[in-house]
């Protein structure tokens, strides 16, 4: 098996007022607040598109789990099974990419507010994509 | 704005019929085959609790894209107006990352059979996630 690695250079950070991760929610859809989503400068050019009412999915890299964990009982209940962290959304998990969706309220230059977004402020994030449109859309 | 990077582990790789870029579909709904998840087998402890059946989402690293394009007309129409990447699904993007929706077909040991997928055979396998269900499931 190809045994190369791949590095992510982030393209900016998320600054909320979510600053534990203990009192996080676990998914955006559970009482998340708005945060901000501050871009680097040098990747400005690649948000031109966006507009406020859109709905994109913000992908992150989860700096605070612990990537040696392989199983986990699910939400934190300890009564449930171990279960394996790919048949879950646990943040522990080898490479702990979060993924968000969420709207668009607010663009100011290259600072874009977005809801709801449960990561905690300082969360690198690593990329922003468009949320598919049905097939006979495209 | 902090300034450090991740390293990417890959889990392990996609193997698909599908070996030439030029004539993958451009989503996993556009006509795009099944293929195999061969993970490596000192995660598949982490695979525990996925069944045929279930539903998932499949995070790769589209090995081929072009990291430093900022800007595209989308799906390749040069008639598209120019447009950020983060307003798009290029495949082109600085963390070129992919997310794939599939359907779990096969499972053996730690090869899992899936649908549709639209990378490419070899490009590597960052994460593996449950399809969130409905807030009032969980």
């Amino acid at each position: 098996m190809n045994e190369q690695n791949y590095i992510i250079e982030p393209i900016g950070i998320i600054r909320s007022g979510l600053t534990d991760i203990e009192k996080a929610p676990h998914q955006g859809d559970e009482g998340a607040p708005d945060a901000w989503l501050e871009l680097r400068a040098s990747v400005a050019e690649a948000l031109v598109g966006i507009s406020v009412g859109d709905e994109l999915i913000v992908i992150t890299w989860l700096h605070c789990a612990q990537r040696k964990v392989l199983q986990v009982h699910p939400r934190g209940k300890i009564e449930a099974p171990l279960t394996g962290v790919f048949a879950t959304r646990s943040p522990d998990r080898p490479n702990p990419i979060g993924l968000h969706r969420v709207s668009v309220l607010e663009i100011a230059g290259h600072r874009l507010r977005v809801g709801p977004m449960e990561a905690i402020d300082g969360t690198p994030i690593v990329d922003i994509k468009a949320v598919l449109t049905r097939v006979d859309d495209r």
